[in-house]
């Protein structure tokens, strides 16, 4: 995985919900999503799976571009998405702050804010560094 | 929000994902969703928020169809996702069983697993249960 | 319930675990707490329920330092506390920080350090504000 | 750590709490504990990091006397409580229930009960199994 291709070109799950990363530092991580009505649920707020969908791309990224060169994979292990005020038009921006690196847990803060600056979700990315042993590929705990 | 047309026609980002919903009572709620390119991350598995948006659908669908009738609305508070074992291929299963039924507070236990039974995701949701004041939508905390 | 009270002398489980309460603002609590051996788990390291019971003591007094006096109860709904690192001699340091006020939910974010400034567990508590009705106990859902 | 020690001889913060443990077998861990004003916090009711810690040690016990025996240390990832319903008297009961025993993470479930056997707690708890290298303690992550 390279991080300017990462960047540039979201694919699979990330470029279905229309994500564009804006920035990937070590320790910081920034991407914007445009409301638009296939994001939404019922109600015609957006989906707080789409919230917890940032968040965790975001934190796999971040992570990914460090160890993944080293020869280990980066892989989910928990997602805590709490919800603080809806978004229901606008563009949905997000910021990944990293709280923790260890040797085999990393720990992300990522906070989801609407146009006007207020902050709408909160998730907390447990992340785990595997080495990757031959070929395979990562993946499972 | 019908209760059939919830179930016969998934909109916004229930349809993006391409959720189907099977099953709907009181205290259980069940989908399926089949692995496709649009779902995975860039490993080539099942993006982790795909997991978290489902359980988010069928906890928030299974509180909505017994509260909306009562003119109260069903708000998302937090979705704890764990990842146990990737998908890369097959369907996506997914069962809701209410954990608990408060007066403004329910809480479900979403098990997602793959086509051979074993689970691969775990999430917690908390959902807040809130009267609907006058003609305003649901949303916000 | 009196602030300085509160501060002054703790009672019941902070009493038993020994918490001293430091500050106490809107937006901050902080505490502290020396490490014995009536808080260690068997392997002689700080069990991890002290560091999850600070930080609901701490989310919890400030949000009930102003709510009660509004005639409003505070009563977590939930506690998710990631362990970084273990602390096993001196003094856990506890801070938290307000990072959501909503009308009928507060979230804290607490963070647990050691003596050198090491970050050893993060909690993220979602309090709920409820209006007392009656000469009831706060409490229930 | 010998099983049948640790569940005769509680330690630590363990025997500050006063918890008794019943059952321990691979998949099951129980134990209940009297409620006495030490445990309550200033409203009168049990306090929430008492819930937090009985599922703490359940999980980190009933993962250890797998894990130690075959060179493993295991270590708390993560504590997700979700508090239903408070217990202002009588005894708070425990069980935990392995849900995800994978090669680096366990999961659990614990329930806490009132003496109605209503639910009052419920608990996810992620704990890491690590090779223990060398004369080293466990811990740190």
């Amino acid at each position: 995985m390279d991080k300017e291709t990462l960047l540039a070109n979201p694919v699979g799950f990330d470029a279905l919900l229309g994500l564009e990363l804006l920035e990937c530092t070590e320790e910081l991580v920034s991407a914007r999503l445009a409301v638009r009505d296939e994001l939404r649920q019922p109600f015609g707020l957006v989906h707080g799976g789409v919230f917890a969908s940032i968040a965790e791309t975001l934190a796999s990224v971040g992570t990914a571009v460090v160890v993944v060169p080293e020869g280990s994979a980066a892989m989910g292990i928990s997602n805590q998405t709490s919800f603080l005020r809806p978004i229901s038009a606008g563009t949905i921006h997000a910021r990944a702050l990293r709280r923790h690196r260890g040797r085999t847990t990393w720990i992300w803060d990522v906070e989801i804010s609407d146009d006007e600056g207020r902050t709408c979700a909160l998730t907390r990315m447990t992340i785990a560094v595997r080495p990757i042993r031959g070929p395979a590929p990562p993946g499972g705990s």
